[in-house]
Parts: structure tokens; sequence; C-alpha cells
């Protein structure tokens, strides 16, 4: 058995890590840390674990996290890069559910996320963690950055149009719009029901943390730089992602059978049938991305709708599944969930 | 005062109707059609409606329209074009809500409503219902087509960039996003609690009812062909429509200024501050339409982000501006709500 | 037009003052005051009310609430208590919706509050706000105690029993359900969409600041010491309170009859045909109470269900009720919104 | 591997049953029929299946279901007491998770059900599959009514109370909150997200048919009749049912620890420590039942508060529990999924 530690488990991908391991028939969680919430039973603040998880929070102190064989990061941006190397070096693998290791530009990263990065020389082993494009370097990887969700869905779904080289790279349009729970749990007002219940906006259009993770991403796969404008929306829902990306055809091609070529192998990527138009709900709980395309009317413009669940496959299911493929497990152990429907 | 009928009042528009005109100074609802319901009170149906309209649904042969000054068609489509000649030739005006008379071109209209158009010769002199962009020909028309809720959402977002000649005209791309309202009052499966809620997804991506209404308007704007990508989305909420508007600058200029010159005089389009991000419940139950332009990262993408409310400024609220237009009120008249929130 | 100042303007009971207010025929609000958001316009923090207000946020120093004729305080508790005094003592009315003059008895207020009563001299003339118990005295009051949410609903839902003494009053059941803007604006984890949307739940079971209250009131109408279990509950909707009311007749008698005379003369209070089922959405926005009275199986078990706007009837719309009252105006005016269904 | 077989695959609990069942190691679903979907893939229905479940619906006529051990009915009420016999006389389990069988009074059934009943000779060995209280008989059982939402978490919350003997069975309340999905997949107005959503109220307070199934097993747990008043309300979540109970104690007693006790050995029923509050989300998609025991204020009146999600413990989960009985399996196979949180 693999043990386990989270650091960070009292929020929504440190509870949703908590779920999915609980039913990991190779892995055990072995020490969950929380300084704020040290010695309280991890199933007293989240009754929905009663039963399947019986541990306590501790102090990162108590919980000898260097004992374990793996270590996520469930916290706030900026706390995995003070910790990681002293793990790494006790031989402890590391992936980061938070944005640290994500981008390689280490003055990109410090200019979006308003902080002097702390441990830049880790970034040049750092593996992206997003096996439909890198697993081979994910399976030696000591140290993982796990996707953030709108990347992930964003990703997924332009990833066949780029690798084929089909539509302009000038000019792609990632309009995308998540539950609430991708802002985290924590005490917002623009997060409460009674301000985000039964209301639709835009945010942060003018610029995103997520958009130079996306941006580094889709220029790795086009081979050069790519025109991205993404626009984030806040809907009601609690759990999903849905990006619906537009771009220019540059080609002509059989754009059902490209995305099915590519992701055939592929055990948590579901190409729907043509024509087809998939809801967030169909993954909710699950580790997977189902994606449809379109070309709406014949004309020049490609549509992809691409959904998630933004704490599985788009967090802390990705995270084991990075895991699985690090420990040269079956890369669904654990990941076998049928979503809740409805 | 003037004196309403509405034909077919058990739906979201003719219950909307009946919520705006039971304070409208200088309007009074004297016959409600439902072959259905005849003989029930009205607000025995809707009890938010108890002390505030006093009248019993009634047959149209009982409800005398003919005797009104003005009649709504709050009806599904292929209703008005039946039964608007014979009410035209006896001196009453009539707005319909539904599709009849939005599209010029009969054969288009015939080919997306899948039904032969009963009345093309009054095609003529139908008037487009959208104040902002016909209000001199709304004020002499005797038979108005309200537009639909998308198309009142995208028109008023892309307004001002058309007639300014500021964006390439081939590739518009409008990603909207409705409430569950827009349906309409049907029972049909996909419209349940516990299908559509917590749930998100897109439809009609092969093409929408919507769409040439859509396009015929951007191109009488632009006086050229529009090459239009229109994407509707199913979200959450009950009233409320959000579109976010994307397009390319083909000339540098002043967005921000373009936007509030072009509706400075528009009682019901307000254009907020540079770098604001509108959210449906703020028009929530109001005849307001709220406008941002974004220009994200400086590049030559223009983002308009364009919210109302479906039941209101998307369908019962424009119809009674039109109607104030049509008898020389005062355009506001009956039309101050405040939005709902929270 | 009466010169209205409210205190704390930046909560929801302060948001739905002002939105009210907007439409009074016959009031001018003239300062809202936020020491934190002092210099803001209203409308900024609001886009809800661009438009209808213009007005910004001042320091209560700025805001020489004694030129008003009446300040309501929007506040939380404890606050009016300190500043109520200095404003009587100028001569302007006070309304406070929030629980500082409520409980009369001073100890049991200081229990329940955990606080110190800053204004005990000040109980004696205050008044309670429960127009359709208290009418009379309210016109002539200087110093309006509103009630809260859950109280008026299960007031209103009782009296008509307990004035006509035919229940058992040592056994009265009231089950409470609330929508979450009853929580206030207030940034707190439990009223986040992600815990409290898809999700129900009782609360503070053993004991809730309204249960004195409560049984104050019902005390006064029944005339003698009364049993009461008071049970709240977290519902996932945004406004709106359903009480479901149990008790054990003790005497035979017509029910419908019996509450449809007690509130013949009540504009605000609506008894529903018997067999009815009031929907909060029902009163969505508007200052009505809409009952609806059982009696199961012919069992000896009365059922009264009762449903309020929590902040119309529930707080803003009831202040602004008993303003009417105090200024002599028409009970009714700036109040007679059409609840918004859907 | 038992067989297992599903009449009326295309509702809600047809769709749990599928979503349980793909995880059970010793039970495979070799049959889901549906008349009207005949031919169609399951998993083109609900794409949550997509990759769980490879079938497609048949007509009963090709399903076979006399090839299976055992055969679900998540069918209307009136269908599987047409068809039970035949499956029984072939050797064939029959689990009904409609009402047909869980009446024993045959009159009483056709009162609430309005309908002839077509197979009363089965009642008598029919068991009712509460497996808390049955769990003997059902283990022997060939036919088994699996019981209705509401009365499983109402008998489930006052069993222990009854059968100790401690409060007043003359006078018990049943306040009952349900998710939407409790209506079943049917298109009816009065379940659309823009009619619930956002709403709450009562319904069915004059009588309700799972009011005689409660009444039963309360009386047969009591020992004598009880009076029950049973309140059901409908709030805006999809999955989860709150009941909210109320009786009079007649002996003092230790309520938290008789509740501890009578549930020590049960593994889907979990009494929170004393002062909790359950929440119906710390049940969704999984078989639990978890409970608190109230004595507000020190009166003697005891409240206890139930939550189960309404499509597992409620339904399909339950079938599911009696099913592993019936075969001898462990009670909790296939019944291990953790709750979806948030």
């Amino acid at each position: 058995m693999i043990k386990v530690g989270i650091v960070g488990g009292t929020g929504y991908t440190g509870v949703e890590l908590l779920r999915l391991l609980a039913s990991h028939p190779q892995a055990r969680v072995t020490a969950v840390t929380s300084r704020k919430e040290a010695g309280m039973q991890v199933a007293e603040m989240f009754p929905s674990l009663r039963g399947h998880i019986d541990l306590a929070f501790s102090t990162p102190e108590q919980a000898k996290l260097s004992a374990c064989d793996i270590v996520f990061f469930a916290t706030p941006n900026g706390i995995a890069m003070h910790e990681a190397r002293e793990l790494l070096q006790a031989g402890v693998r590391v992936i980061d559910l938070a944005a640290d290791f994500r981008i390689r530009d280490v003055a990109e990263w410090e200019k979006w996320y308003a902080m002097q990065h702390a441990a830049p020389e880790l970034l040049e082993d750092a593996v992206y963690g997003l096996p439909e494009l890198n697993r081979a370097r994910i399976r030696d990887a000591k140290l993982v950055a796990n996707p953030g969700c709108y990347p992930t869905a964003v990703q997924l779904g332009l990833l066949p149009l780029l690798e084929a080289g089909v539509i302009d790279c000038s000019h792609i349009i990632a309009d995308c719009k998540s539950g609430v729970s991708g802002a985290g749990r924590k005490a917002e007002l623009g997060s409460l029901l009674a301000e985000a219940g039964d209301n639709f906006k835009a945010y942060g259009v003018a610029g995103h943390r997520h958009l130079p993770e996306i941006r580094q991403g889709l220029r790795s796969m086009a081979g050069e730089a790519v025109g991205l404008t993404f626009v984030p929306h806040l809907t009601p829902l609690i759990r999903g992602i849905h990006a619906t990306l537009y771009a220019r055809l540059t080609k002509d091609c059989d754009l059902q059978g490209l995305f099915e070529t590519r992701y055939a192998q592929e055990q948590f990527v579901d190409v729907l049938p043509a024509g087809s138009h998939p809801e967030t709900r169909s993954v909710r709980g699950a580790n997977t991305c189902r994606l449809a395309v379109h070309r709406p009317q014949g004309s020049d413009t490609v549509v992809v709708l691409s959904v998630i669940d933004n704490l599985v496959k788009g967090a802390a299911g990705q995270a084991i599944q990075n895991m699985n493929l690090m420990f040269g497990l079956d890369e669904k152990s654990g990941l076998n969930q049928v979503p809740l429907l409805p």
C-alpha cells in the first residue's frame, strides 16, 4: 500500500482527495495536515466521510510526511514551493494541486501570482501533470504540477486540433463556465448562495491566472505562439466546468475522426458521437472529460465543447491519475466512480 | 386608459405581461385568453397576482379582442400569423412576442420554423421591435414583431461596433447563456429541476432559430452580410441571459466612448464603467440591458458582455416599451421596476 | 416628502430598503451610512440600483441623521441601542430592523444576545412593529422594533388561533424553513453556494434567538404562557420563509372562516382558499404574508402554512409599512410591488 | 454472479440501480427493459453510464426476465402487481421499488392508489424491505416491497422511540422535505426548474400516499395504533430527504443512548453525536441514513432529524441492500460509495 500524505485537508480539493482515496485499493492516507484544525477528526468536519476516513488532522510537524511515499499539496498557491524540496530530498514524491510549479517561466509566474518564487530550481524537473500530453514524463517524475481546472478542460479540447495543425493559432477563444466550488472553500461574499445563486456573470476578463498556464500548454502543442482570448464565467452550479472553444479552420479535415483517433487509447477522455452536447452532470464525481466537436452551418469555425468535474479531472482525480502513473499502477486504479446523475 | 388584450396568458411571457401591466398607469388589461383555462381566475393559476389582477381567462370568442386598443400575442410560434389580420383590420394594434413576423424572408422563416407562413403579406409592414434600432418606425407601426431574447442581448451588444464599422464582420462569435424560463412554461424533461439543476450544457450548436433573426439584424446594422457563430447554453438560473460576444477589431478606437455615446440617450441600455462585469441579477425583473466592453490583454479581440432579463427586456418589458412608443406615451411608463437583488 | 436615513446600507435589509424606497411616492432617502464604504456610490456596490439611487455612502458623522424625519437601522444587533437615544431626543423617529428593542425582558434579551443592553430605559416606549397586532400603538410610536423574519411568519400564522382560544397552548410546533438571505450579506462558510446549495439541514434546534421573541408574541396573543418548539431549517433558496405550524385543537371551529374573518381588513395578509399550499415564490419581492389552514384527515391537529419574503414582510417592507403608519400615510404607500414569478 | 433484470430503466430509480450495480462485485445487470426505448443503448440516454453499462434497452418480451436470478421493478405503481406472479413462479426473486406490495390491507391500498389490486394473494408473503426492522424475514423473502423514500426516513427516525415505548403515540408529527427527484423523471409543470427552483412549498397536506405506509410501519413498531400528522414539502434540491419528527415524551430516558444502542450493529444507520444537525448532502449518493436526536430547551418534546438520499437509501440502494440479504451476501456489498461533498 502506498502511504499518502495530504497537506491542507480542509479545502474542497483536500476533501475530494479523501473521498477518492478512501476506496483506492493500493493507497492509504496516513496523514492529513491542517494547522488550524489539528486534533479534530477529519470526519467531524466532513460528516460525509464518517465510516470511511478514521484520521484526525495533524500539524505538519506531527504528520511525519517524510515517512510517506507521496505527498499531495491541496494548499493555496505559494505553500508547496516552500516545502517540496525537503520532501523530495527525503525521497518522497510530490504532487502540487496548486499553481507553484505549473509555469516554466519564473518571471511570468511571479507576475501573475504576485509573489517571489521560493524554489525556481525545482521547475526544471517538475512535470506538468496532464497525462494525455505528458504520460511518459509523468511516470518518471518526482515532482508533478497538477494542472488547473480551466487549463485541463481547455487543453484537452484543443489538443487534437493543435497537434494536427488545422486551426489558425493566432485567434483562439476559450469561453469557460465554472461552478462555484472552483473558488475553493473560502468565506467570500461573491461565493455566497445569495450572491452567486440564480446569477450568471463573467469575471477576470482583463486577465486570469489560468491564462498563462493555458497559453504555455497550447504553445507546446502547436509548436508556435498562440493568440488566446480566455473569458471565465461563474455559473450557479456546485461542480463542473464547461469550456466552449472556438477556432478558425485552416485546413479541411474529418474533425470527428481526428478527435476519436487522438483519444482512442485514453481512458479518461470520452469523445461523444457527432452532434452531441456534453453536460457537466454527465461527469459529476468522475475523472472523465467528455468532448464534442462541431462545425456549425458548415462554416470555417470549429466549436469544441469540453466538460469536466473541476474537483476530479480538474484537481483531485487527475492528481490520483498522476500518482497511479508515478507508481506504475493501473491508471484507472481507484478512479472508476460512476458519475452521479441526477 | 389603453385597453389591452393578451392572447395566451398562461405562459411565462403572459404572466410577465400581467405583472408589468398591473402597475402601468396608462394601460389596463381587459382580456386574457386561454382556451384551456377559460373561466378560471388568472390569480388562481398565478397566486402572485392575487390582489393585482381581477380577471378570468376567457376564450378568444368571449374576449372581444377587437374592442381592445392593442393585443399582445404571448403564444407559441405560428398562432399570431393566423389571427393578426382580422385584428389589424378592426383597427387594433398588434404586438407578437413570438417569431411569426420577425424574419423578412418568408422562405428562410419557413425553413427554420418548419411550417408555412399564413400571412406573408403582413411582413412588409411589420416592424421589428427593437426600439434602440427602430424607434421611429415603431412609433408608426400597427404590427410589431417583438424580438427574441437572445437576439435582443446580442444585437444591443454589437450595435455600436457594427454601426461604427470597426470589426471584422465575417467572424463574429456569440456565446450565449440562458436561464430556463427561456424554454417557456412547458412540461419538458430537459427543463426539470432534476435535469437542468446543477448542470450546464450547450444546445442547438448546429443551428438555433434565433440565428437567422440575429443575422438579419446584424446585417442591417453592418450594411453587409455577417459571419456569425451562435452557441446557446442552458444554465441553472430561472431568469437571465448573458451574451459574451467576440469580434476582431479592424480599426483602433475608443471602445468605451463608442458605447457610451451610442447609448447616451437610451433609457434601457446601461453601459457600465470600463472593466465591469455585468451580472444577470442586476437586471432581474427590470427592462434594462447592461453592457460592458473589454479588450483583454490589449489584443485585437473585443469582448462585449451583455445581460438582460429574458422575460423583460427579452420579451414582455420590451413589448410594453414598444406599446408605449406606439401610443405616444413616455417610453418608461410602467417600466420603472427596480431589479430584485438578491 | 419624508426624509429618510438608513444606517448600515450594505447588507441585504439595507439594499432592500433602498429598492423599495426608490419608488415610494412620499419618502426620499437622503443619507445611507457605511463607515467602511464611505464615499462609494451606493449604485457602484449594487448595480441593480443604477438609475434609481443617486447617493454615496457616508459616515454617520457626515450623514446628519438628526436632520432626517426617520432613521432605519439596518445594522447588526447591538448598534441601534447605542444610537437611538440621541436621534429620538432630536425628534427623529427610529425603526430598528435588528433585535435591540424586540424583547421587553432585559435579562432575557441579554441572555440570548450575549451582551449588555445599552438602553433599557427605551424599551418601555418601544413598540413591537407587527401592524396586524399593534397598529394603533405603532401610529403613535417614536421607536419601533421591527419584528424578525421567522417571528413574523409564525405569529401571523398563529394569531387567529390564539386570539380565538381554540388550541392547546402548551404544545405548539413551528417548523420553519428559510432561504439563505436570512443569514445576511456576510462572508461565512456555511452560506456559500457550494455548502448551502443542493443541501437541506436544520440548525439551532437547541435554541435560536427568535425563540424568545416568538414566545413573547404568542403569550401576548394567548394571554397565557405558551409551550413552543421552534426548529429552523436552511433551504437552498435565496428569499423566502415557509413556516409549517402544528397545534392541537381544543374546540371545534370553522378554521377557514376564523382566518378569513380575522384578516379581512388586512392588506398584507392573504388567506388562501381552503386546501391551498402557499409557495414562497408567490410573495417574492412583495410585502405579503400568504396563509393556508388545514386539518388533515379530520384529526384534532391543525396545520397552518405561512409564507413571506424574509427581506420584505420579514424585514424592509414591514419597516416601511410601519413608517407609513407612523406618518399617517396610506399603509400600502410604496408597497404595491407585484411578486416576481417565475 | 447474480443475474439482475431491471424493468423500467428510464426513470431515476432505474438509472440509480444501474449506477450502483455497475460496481457491484457479485451482481451483473443482464437486462433493462423499456418498451418505449427498446433498442437504444442505455448509455445513449444516460451519458453518465458511458463506459460502465454496455446494454441496450429491450422489450419485456426480448428481455427473458425469467432467466434472471432477481428482477427489480423500477416502474410506476401498478405494474409489478401484474408481472410478479409469473416471475416468482419461474423461481425469480422480485423486488418492487414501487408501492404495489407495501400495504397489507388491500382496501386501504386501493383507496390510496385508486386502482384495483391485481395480485392480493401475493401480499401475504411479500416482505416489507426495511432491513433495520425486518432483516430476518427479508433473508427468506421471494418478494420484497421496497419502502418509499419518506417512509424510510420517518420510520428509521422513530423506530427506537416506538420500540422503547417512550413517546405518546397518539400525536406524532412528521414534517418532511424532499428534493425534486422524488417526483420521478416525468415531464410535469410543477417539477420544472423555473417552477420548483428558488421556491419552497408544502403539498398533499390533506393526504399523501406515503401516509398509510408510514402509519402501518409505526403501528407495527409501537404495537398499537398511532396518530400521525405527515406534511411533505418540496425543496429546491435534486436529491435528499430531511424528516423532522416531533413527539411528546411520556418517560424520561437517555435519548442519545437509546438511539446509539438500537443502531449499534446497523451499517447504514449513523447516529450523530448529541447536538448535531445532519445535512442531506452528507448522504448524497450513499445508502446511509444519518440521525440526530434533540430535546430542545429541556421540554418534553423530542425532535429527531433524519436524512437520506431518496434515490439510494430511499430507493435503489435499499433495494440492493435487500438483494444482498436475499442472496446471503455481505449486506454492504456494492454499497460502499462515499457521499459526494460538496
